[in-house]
């Protein structure tokens, strides 16, 4: 039995509000349990400094990962650290995963994941949210748009998927999905798991933290993952609703 | 008139959300029309370094500000610049005036504004709720504690008075209270004003935006910023209801 | 009584020596007591990066200001902190308040406060001092220069006014004028008004320090700043003469 | 066929040189093919900052990597960035996921992995060859050594394992153990393996690069890497010969 | 002939000020023609970290080395550089050749040079300068001090030797004296010399500047600085007066 | 007798493998007894950004410097430092004078010297092999290249010499050439020499280490530098062999 209650396989409650702030096309505040994290995307119509030589660069999808300080106890510190680095790198690599850069056009999507409160799984939060937020900005693109090449812009053609992320791992040499901290802090095993709505992989980071596992556990926390997400990618496709355009 | 039909001598709503997260002793989500700060305050049981060396440090207040890059459109870079230092320092020093740090005892309390959405005003409305949150968390120090002097904590010494702040402004030649960002950016005067519950100035900072003013505009607005932080200060006042301590 | 015999509305004795050093155009070393700060201008014939995609970009003003580290016992570490940064950003708005940019044409002038001696007020000395070294740049410049827009460069067309300040405070409950760094560790209250040669307010920023303020004891400042602002005001029409531009 | 004759599940020749440079008790030269890594391990009497305050705080493990300017085309440039400082962390995780700090003593081992030259496969071959540092580190402990508990310190409680690590991928569609940069940049997943020497699983890291994957392309490539650190595990024990301590 | 009319050994006026601000005990304005630093040198009663754990630390001193922005044409960016980094090691390593530490005492001594005018020669007119403002922070110290060891502080024990330094140089293929900004910039050969006051070497940096130089060139120009550095002893000693302690 | 036994005019054995690594057209791994350094040149077809005005720019050459963490017992921390930047501007000025910028065309070619193990001399190995790399890189540049005016590119014009350094120093009162770090650190006078294969002087840097140093010791010094150069310009010349371009 889990310190909450929940079964191995069972997500902790989650809910998601779309348009939370205005200021920019997409915003979406997240939450899972006590893990809180708006995510927005603002929209630049520009391309990266590095693309800008190419003739039809098409466009980019960039994200930035952030703990208020106030998200934790004790009181994280404001600064870049090699953490939240690698996490930003992990949610960008995700996302970019199902974008098609060229039925993007020329643009520069940055999609930015504030942690308002921390209680574990911020990273695959920020994911499965971040990508509703990319969503609703490529949405709100006017279909009249033109794109390098001449042809018109389609949201429909800019997302080969959807993609959405959770977290497994073993406690109490127990496999357990959407771990919280508590849970998270005695943790054998790490893992963090990225797949597309139709059930493919994006990404798989398992990490032995204090124990070293065999080919059975890897085995049991994918299968764990794998029906997850298929949940989170329901709910994502529920949020949108109808103009859901993949 | 105004454009969003507001008197001179009108704030926007006011809302103010105690609790809004769990990890911190104090979270207070304030908004005024669109600009919405989320304030947490976080408690420390030591005292900065350059206090250490006391016999009887007292405590401490102080002060982060920042914007998250979804709050505003353009996307506003994540680095620290030369305008949140300067107004952290504002709210840091505008917190302090009203905390007697004996009272306090040798405990560090750090208040966390960021600012979710800008629409003008973040750094008025960051004091106003800055204070809700310190006020929370000191509330939340257990009233047998000992200070170091062999007193007993009483969280009714701490306040010699609560603190709100507002801006005001000259807009088309109009003295005007609380600016929304569209009425900033047109502003001729820009000023921002602290003031203690019992009406009497923490801190005044006025500046010619493209318009220098005489004693007679000068008079205007400090009248607007009296009346306005009357309303903020009974707000705050209600929002905390029975256990104020001031 | 002041503990250097000064009358609550005395300046401390002001000099002003033109043309210090000769690298740059503008040069003025100007001390008020024992303080002492050495102000250039700098003048550079492109516009900042942000303006360089306007069509008449017009000109711009910036201001550094620094203290020496043997300026001020025990020394001060060399590097930049919130509250240089603050003062230098005060010092850049007050003296952009009096220029026109279009008059000016697509230059850079920038202003550096070095201050060799520090007893309190060298922020407001700055911009008093900077002023003139700004204006002796601005006369540097040949009438045959064209502005973008084919009119000549004229610089009686560049100042709108003139500007200088001075601190107030509040110590011993006593009201008075320009204070040194004795009477300013011990103020109540601390305030900088920056205003124009003609008497109307450029920024007022006043601070409780330990001392909450009514209406009254703010009054009471405001009219020894104006009056210190006029003395001071001539004392920069006096230094620079017969070519006084305003 | 692999553009240089190996077979899926060939590793490249992997050289060892123990003991490269003197300054340091661990100095490890390894290459694969063209990819040249210099391990080195810096021992240190003291435990690090956030450990002193634990009454037997054991030792620690830490590493750094580094890629020089010159070991790849074109030049990198000298700076910490977000790749370098996850690549530093799995390193760092991986070796200490292996060792016991109480039976390693109050001392900190730095393993600073520098590479010469960079031809895919680094962060892997970092790992193998850092441990190879480590435990020459560790084997130059004097065993008369106490231990905070009174003990004797002994290096073969130290390790409770050797630790190695490589690359697998998915090449035109064709899982491929050891990617060197030509197959590296062509690569639709990327999959860092790391494991012990009997055979059970610290990390597994697998990115989709432009192509997500399905369950079965995850085992195969599982298969190759696991095949592949056996030999890398027996190379290990062959390098250090009889005073291996696992 | 020289640009200015100066023999090929012949030093630029040389001009002293002392006392020049009062936050320090040594405070030197020091001029060569168009070249002026102002040195400061501050007193803290203690020792730099590195020397804490010693058991008699001695003391130290060390120094620092800066341009004004406005002190050239154009304007130099305020931010550390090599260049800077360089010159301030040259002048620390300059003054402490003539320290006794144990006859200092446990005190740090920072010798601050900040040039307000450049025209050549900065960095050895601050050696020549640095001096006097270190010497005269000496001689501020009471002689009543203690020192670790239980003898009395004496300033006579604490210098072996004055230090005083010129630069040295070739222009047109004649070897010049003190050379100015307009012949340094036309130098093919650059050498900066720093000696005692009884003529020995402490300091010798000579670089080719687009013309390599064989001994003869070599030994010209140490000719030229030994009788360079004469001079300026003499004017260091007659600046201090009966008071010269060496 | 000099603690290895060397005589005072005795260099260290000298090593050096040419092409040690591929990425870069030149790469020279280079020791002197202990001290190993790994010289890398990297050619890239841009100047700096400070040439870019020019018409004919003509070429650039820099340099980097850095020590391993690992090449040195207590271990280094990766960090720019002064002394790194002071060694670095030194390389590049050394390198510098001996190239002709027009006859190298529109290129920067960047030195980076990554010492392996350090035994004192870095700086003047980091020179001697350094210009190896240099070399190397410009014979890599194919003959058919244009320059900007028209003319073929010739290596042989690129060189009006080779260059090499040596250390030499006083320790018990003896001038020594080529001190090891056992050496370095009781010499009381430290001192790097740069020549070219001529015996021209390019750069010499001496400093008093605790020891004052007169006429006669600079002398001893200068010739046991010259004597030592000569033999390490024939050890270069016979690196390269045939194609030897000067």
């Amino acid at each position: 039995m889990r310190h909450d209650s929940r079964q191995p396989d069972q997500l902790r409650p989650i809910k998601v509000e779309r348009g939370y702030t205005k200021a920019t096309p997409g915003s979406i505040l997240i939450s899972a349990g006590d893990t809180v994290v708006l995510c927005t995307a603002s929209l630049d119509d520009s391309v990266p400094p590095w693309k800008k030589h190419e003739e039809n660069p098409g466009g980019w999808v960039t994200a930035e990962y952030n703990m208020l300080p106030g998200s934790t106890s004790p009181r994280k510190k404001r600064r870049a650290d090699g953490r939240s680095s690698e996490i930003q790198r992990l949610i960008g690599r995700s996302l970019r995963a199902v974008v098609d850069f060229d039925a993007l056009g020329p643009r520069t999507i940055t999609v930015d994941c504030d942690v308002l409160q921390a209680d574990g799984g911020t990273r695959t939060l920020s994911i499965t949210g971040g990508f509703l937020a990319l969503l609703d900005t490529v949405l709100s693109i006017p279909d009249t748009c033109e794109l390098a090449e001449g042809e018109i812009f389609d949201p429909k053609k800019v997302f080969s998927n959807s993609v959405a992320a959770v977290s497994v791992g073993v406690v109490n040499n127990q496999p357990v999905l959407d771990l919280d901290y508590i849970e998270d802090s005695t943790a054998g095993v790490d893992m963090n798991v990225v797949m597309t709505g139709s059930g493919d992989f994006v990404e798989v980071q398992g990490t032995a933290e204090g124990q070293i596992f065999d080919r059975g556990l890897l085995d049991a926390q994918l299968e764990l993952a794998t029906s997850g997400i298929q949940q989170l990618s329901a709910i994502q496709k529920e949020c949108i609703g109808e103009v859901w355009p993949i």
